[in-house]
């Protein structure tokens, strides 16, 4: 493990400003709750002053505006939270799994796989597909045929990419109301250091491609349908669905089990609240929400009766 | 590949009429907006009317109605989307995975796999299953004991079928609050020409089976509960949860996250839409909704603090 | 398979009392709907009454205030549906898969299986992982290192443990916009008794560990994100979610489809409907629901342009 070092040594490397004894010596990071001697934590939100108040961390890193809020040696930096991110990696270099094929994962002849790039224990990597240098795909990833994935993508255990797009035509005539499935022969482009969260799917495209661009971060259980286009550096919370051929923006955050609806076009740094059904396009960026807020069960119960009879209420009224 | 055809043969072996060139040559089928020579596209609803003047495709399939949109070689049949799917299949035959059982799958010697059917890399397949005549499990499906998959029925990577439902008593007097496990006897039974998306559960019946009729088509990461019964033809969305012993009707569909309570029953013919959640049976076909409309945060917190405040209102008011 | 046994030998085993025919033999359990000769059933709610008529188990069990719905022989007891749970392992002894590591199983050397513990196959277990005794992971379960499961934990298939968390900084200055990973050097601990469903993420902790407590029942296609803390004996349906830091009391129940934000405290004996959303901190036990009632379509179009209207309304009022 890295290190120790002083509090100056950390700003020197990443800059900031040290307040107290930049002597003090740090060797890892730790939560404001967890931390103990030696460690360093952060303050992302000033609602957390009275944890802060009781911390045992050697050192703290906050903003200007809070630089007051403890008498611990600190470093004051602009965006704690990302400074935080560049201690913990100096402390907790990321280590991936080591590079090459696992003897279990399946890979057909015709895949290519890059320099440095890691196939897991039962992997199945399909004709054709295409992995760049330095990825890593966690065990038990599968990928369909012809997929191409770029340098630096992580993808996490369980995760299935290319599977077919849900496209079915319903039969009229004869055979009414049976389903005709639509041959998915687009394939899937995942961008330079985009990572992929346990068990997502990411759908083939029906005739176009699927595409995440570069720096996407994608987390658990999320299902991207076909044809979808996720822009660059945007991110994508747990259980959120995609549904066919929307197109997401850049520097967008979509929030937990959010849904977008299919064939809508959402502007860059566009924010979805956690929760929230989109089902229009949103050409302006800003923060849309649409949740139903939650009461005690019998008050809910009363608020949703007369939430249906607003109509009728407006006719009697 | 198969063809090319011109306009005039794709519409002798499937119906509508040719307006324009009936000898216009079609080698692949497009998207609107990427389709180029040799590529017949579709219009499924005048609001792409626009993307239709663009498009470079050499031939459109679209309604009736929509003829006379463009001057571009064409094809007008009454449903141009199931129309769409039958030129595309014919220029892409859908391809499953190879027939047979691949070296890394692990199945049961119980179990019984149908003529041409596959089992993918790294399959499980348990004891006593049935899997049909031409059934496809892609990569990476787990089967437990003792299911029934019928004929031609596709499953995609990452799906698990016959877990044990969610069933589970709470312990009173000595013990209490703690779980009692309700032991799931039954099994999955799964009907001819069912497809299911990846990473999608369907449990097994806690005492009578689970059952997916013929024809359901499945998508990706969708959570079928014990008991729960889907009738024939429906189509599924992605993210959908069916809880325990919920009966959904022949024809029907569910649109994306969409969450069905347990023990109700819905008719045939009922759509419900995506994000809404079914709390009650639907005895009557319709369409059924149930979305918070989403706005700018902004106004959504006044609005939804106004909403809590509806009972109150009306005593004052 | 044990049995058959007479409703008086079952009385004798687990208490309650019997009315008309002790001498009834049982030799399974059944659904009201399909349980036939001597195959007893169980009247969990008054609801069923209609389908207890016409029932034909040969016995049934039912709470006292429902003794007289039936003529059948029958066990009156106080939980009929705990009841019945012990009834019906008492005919079906929960068998898991045979203890051992499958072959096909990848185990790190450093890894540590318990007793009678069983690894399915395809699983894939990481360095320092710990397996109590008696634990079962059903196939492909992948378990990152250095994660930690109690005695008797149940796994079922696909389910991933100790994949990273989502957590990530936003870049400022030089390469705004991009985000930085925070390292997830934290554990996952689950205790004794746990069951996890299909399909199920469970992350590592960010800085502290991922802790969820004995008892606690998870059903399929859950997402608990880092640094979540579940008190013992609570109970999640399926497709809920439960985002980074949130903290779930004891004898919890989270219905299917609910989303958890993060950085939230629950209490003890809080119930959380199915499809709510939960936003803020919960410090009373009590059910809380937040459901937008579903409508037929047009319905629902109509109130939700008025329920967008509310504030507008109140200033024009």
């Amino acid at each position: 493990m890295p290190g120790p070092f002083t509090l100056g040594e950390l700003a020197a490397r990443f800059g900031g400003r040290v307040a107290g004894d930049s002597q003090t010596l740090i060797r890892q990071v730790g939560s404001l709750e967890h931390a103990g001697a030696g460690q360093i934590t952060f303050l992302n939100s000033r609602k957390l002053e009275r944890k802060l108040a009781q911390t045992r961390a050697a050192a703290v890193i906050l903003a200007p505006e809070n630089e007051r809020l403890t008498g611990l040696p600190r470093i004051v930096a602009e965006n704690p939270y990302a400074y935080f991110a560049r201690v913990s990696q100096l402390f907790n270099p990321v280590v991936l799994q080591a590079p090459g094929v696992h003897p279990s994962a399946v890979v057909s002849s015709t895949a290519s796989i890059g320099k440095g790039a890691s196939v897991g224990a039962g992997c199945v990597v399909g004709d054709d597909v295409v992995i760049g240098d330095d990825s890593c795909l966690y065990p038990r990833v599968v990928i369909y045929p012809k997929c191409v994935l770029g340098k630096r993508v992580v993808v996490h255990a369980g995760v299935v990419i290319g599977a077919d797009g849900f496209g079915i035509a319903r039969e009229e005539g004869r055979g009414a109301g049976h389903w005709i499935k639509i041959p998915q022969i687009g394939g899937v482009r995942i961008g330079d250091d985009v990572e992929i969260g346990a068990n997502t799917t990411i759908d083939r495209g029906a005739l176009d491609d699927t595409v995440i661009e570069e720096g996407v971060k994608i987390d658990n259980q999320v299902q991207v349908g076909h044809n979808v286009r996720i822009g660059a550096h945007s991110a994508i919370a747990g259980c959120v669905g995609i549904a066919g051929s929307a197109v997401i923006g850049r520097h967008c955050t979509i929030g937990g089990a959010a849904m977008i609806h299919g064939h809508i076009a959402i502007a860059d740094h566009v924010h979805v609240s956690a929760g929230t059904l989109i089902s229009r396009s949103l050409p302006k960026a800003g923060t849309y929400t649409g949740i139903y807020p939650f009461e005690e069960h019998e008050a809910w119960k009363r608020n949703a009766a007369r939430l249906r009879r607003l109509t009728k209420g407006k006719k009697n009224g």
